[in-house]
């Protein structure tokens, strides 16, 4: 049983804890953070099932206001542990990367940390080999992870040379007060972020893309060109698509017309915060086009990255060698692809 | 054991048939609709938890070809319960009540539909007592449900005389794309219906209300201005809210900032579709002004007139003769008012 | 000819800039600001028919850069002028205020800026006989301001004793990208700041009010519950409303269903910038309700509070000693209440 | 004087009558709409400026009622004018186009109009000489316009051989009730219309595109991946972009964020109605990547396609024949391109 920590409670650390449960061959020791969130809360309400660390003494007495357990420090958490899940905002892993470091313990950082924080930028399915056994991985933010799914995807079975993505991108979380943006898009300068991190994560293969910020909380829409190295066909797509555990293939005409369907399309399914791990592929947007392959995808930004995430555990634990043993078996646990 | 059957499968009757499952006292025998919906395709991938029954069987085919199994007709379904919760569309309840009629069934209709399609305009609160034994109930409106658990809490506690209410009201539910509304408050003539219909409830009260339509969809948020027959305090309010099962007094400075902090919250409670039962009040909003008391509440429009439809199960039925025996029997399997 | 500067050309100080050009017993000597920011872009583009000061002689070179040509400093407008409205970030107009004592000269603040500031709290049509002579006069904000015009209405012509008020605010202004909200309703504590400003202003009037954000650029609604002192009619009280020139009664059943219809209206009217000074009282939501006055009013936020800090300036410089007879000037140059 | 009436007075026909009325060889006669509108209430508290027809003989009252002067049916504008400008909602031109036939008068349909209504489907830079003395003409829809002048502009200067497209589009104006999106993004199967329209437009074009719904009301957002016969570089591109008098090439780094800063940003101009006729190029999205030029484009749906109606009339009516003689008279009387 590996013993996992997971640092940073919000939206994405409550999810890892959540993953990491799941997973038989994990342990998870406790989660840490600084204060009593509505998350930490929300812990409080359903009586703790998961230790809380925190990782600002001074502020104990906060916790204590609402009779909220404290098992212990930041530190402590961090010596009772193999790896720590880093899901702080962004800038504080760094930091916490030295006590990891005084610990001589393993970590994975998001997205939102600088890429020098980690020896290997990670991605469970398209450069697992690459982590096996490293002290540091940092994962792709949650839009690269659903675009790098997807290209890598028709990488493995048909070869992609470059790819142009149009990043329609939802600007908060449900729930978000901190940010926000009310009847406006915003344009970002090319290339994004995404395009540069799938280079760093693909070297192979050219990327660029447009960042459109819109007031949506329920997921991103990413509209994909991707050149082929061979000619292809729609159905060859579709069948690599849906053949990708961590890929739903939806149509529009069944009623899936966009993020907010899928949104609610796991709360009906009574997931777990009303959350879903896959990222959906329209499927009446699927087209070859001289040549180029097009096609649009959702990413739901608050759980996509859970599984690739629990694979880094896989891979920086050394848990499996196997590329796909190691995806198989977080698949496996977190109920993915049975659909 | 109560047999009851739910005919609508959409919002509200997804929750109600989740709420009946819950009541160890009633069966669940199945749910009728007409059209292979998202929420029908999700009870499909659940593995069809639930018996579906088929309003159209012209659509049948429609079904088979998602591989959807069906139970049987909508009368088929009738003809096996006690009682219907009938969450169709507005004006298709009335036209279904021919057929419960037929059958000699019970049901209980949602706020949608006109008011002489009932015996009793009913709410578990207010008026248990008027629903006992009565084969035709219809409940109130998610809103109107909302606004009078308060105003009955404190009329039992205080004595009520009149209410104003500002109804800042959530456009459309997260998933729909058939409403809508973007940049744009819309105002309705006064008084609203939800004013009408508390009239119609608890006609000892004098209400008025203005509609105001928003474009968000976590929740109403109502402000309410209740003239009490005798003075009272801050502290006398908050009493008589926190000792009510089915609101939550929550605070602004914990981080309840709005509609949507409590949607963030029933997620992270792990609650069933992310639903909250409870409404709730905004602390630092309840003030005694010139002898009249103001506060703010929350309605979750989705799950909030779950409690009340099953109360009205209990009443109709006859299940318990006294009402705080039944709304509290309700409470306790739908695990309303432990925290 | 009184001789008038703008300090911050943004939102609201370029309105006020066009106010201020309109009255010909004024002269709009210039206006200023810190950044080449698209207002400034603007006026560039039309040909700089407004003079442009510099508050940040370090900043020349970003306007160099541009060819907007600078007309001075901050403080050669201040020596210029006779009277300066600071339309200034909340806080910068303390800081200026220095500026302005220096050289001896008179100045209005707004709304965000401290009411200790000022040595009035200033309301055209409620205190006019109260800024007459003063050197510094503070605005009510854009909310509190229209909300003033009707609550002042109504007590001079039926007696008010206090005000409870929903404030159902816009989160941003069209082409906001540094504030927003998306899907969500956020409630403060009680009392809101507006009710407390329109007790300074009107001292005689008890007021409460609760505010909810909501996610809309194109105005406020606000409904009021006023007590009168004696009794009186929706048909008096519309009557008042009528006669008032910066109010107008519009009715639902026309096409005004909200704060956006307003907005659709003042742009069809070729106003420019498609602004509108003018409060609105939505008809239908006009009652008499348990002998309270209950009604709903629009607030344009970007040009409500023109009329009155023009009124501040004739009273502030001694223009017109009386109050009809100086709003009256405003309104006639600014052609309000023509309608 | 070409004498031209405008059918359907919203918010496009507004605009058309209003472009109409600044070229000194055309007269508006009038215009023509079936109800007392917003749009009409405003016409008359304007005090008429434009004469106004009517379509509806039986709804004579409704403009009676609010002292609305009426000119006479839709027939006494018809037979008083040489071309119509039909901007009424889809499907009613191809109703309307019998009247216009009975009378041998020309006109222009919109976008939303089917293509077989008309001789030709007209853009005023792409295929001016088509539509040379045609009778009747049929406009692109507002982002088809917007993405040909791009296209267009391209072509003429590169060559482009095939475009794709990601339309991330408005779903409403301001002040629209009838339509809207909260919170969600939608996705239409493709290719869409925009894709298929330009075709037809240019034939020898190839094109693709995807359309994305978002809950925004200020200008539609297109990112364009066009393939150029030839190599180019970031400057050409830039170069004809800001050689063409109908497109704004912005900068993000000036404060143009999106598509809300140019509406901000057209309203600050003085622009009548606070409209934009422009569309605009973000200049850091502009790349060439893998030998394809990628853009991001900026469509103002409201105004966007006066210009080219306008450049419709002079061909229809023959009152220039050559293509850019007539743009050019277009812009010079609409203000366009002085920037």
């Amino acid at each position: 049983m590996v013993k996992v920590g997971v640092v940073g409670y919000g939206t994405v650390g409550q999810r890892l804890a959540d993953g990491v449960v799941l997973q038989k061959d994990m342990e998870l020791v406790g989660v840490a953070d600084v204060e009593p969130t509505l998350a930490i809360l929300a812990l409080k309400e359903k009586g703790m099932p998961y230790n809380l660390y925190l990782a600002t003494p001074e502020n104990k007495n906060k916790f204590d206001k609402y009779g909220i357990p404290i098992s212990g420090s930041l530190e402590d958490l961090i010596k009772k542990v193999d790896i720590i899940l880093d899901a702080t905002s962004a800038g504080v892993g760094e930091k916490n990367k030295v006590l990891y470091q005084r610990y001589n313990k393993k970590a994975i950082f998001q997205g939102g940390e600088k890429t020098s924080v980690a020896d290997v930028f990670f991605h469970g399915y398209a450069n697992y080999e690459k982590g096996i056994g490293k002290q540091f991985l940092k994962l792709t933010s949650c839009n690269t992870t659903g675009v790098i799914r997807s290209v890598d995807c028709l990488d493995r079975g048909i070869g992609i040379s470059n790819v142009i993505m149009t990043i329609v991108r939802r600007i908060a979380d449900p729930g978000d007060y901190h940010r926000g943006l009310t009847d406006a898009l915003r344009v970002d300068p090319v290339p994004s972020h995404q395009a540069t991190d799938l280079m760093l994560v693909m070297p192979h293969i050219k990327a660029t893309g447009i960042l459109i910020h819109t007031p949506v909380t329920h997921g991103h829409i990413i509209t994909i060109v991707a050149t082929p190295k061979r000619k292809t066909t729609k159905e060859e797509v579709l069948e690599l698509f849906r053949a990708h555990p961590r890929i739903r293939v939806v149509r529009i005409a069944d009623g899936f017309l966009g993020n907010a369907s899928l949104f609610k399309y796991a709360r009906d399914l009574g997931n777990l915060r009303g959350d879903m791990y896959e990222i959906a592929v329209f499927e009446e947007t699927v087209e070859i086009f001289e040549d180029q392959i097009v096609y649009a995808i959702n990413v739901p930004q608050e759980a996509v990255v859970t599984p690739e995430n629990i694979d880094g555990i896989r891979a920086s634990m050394e848990m499996q060698k196997d590329r796909l043993e190691a995806v198989n078996m977080t698949n496996k646990y977190l109920k993915i692809g049975g659909n």
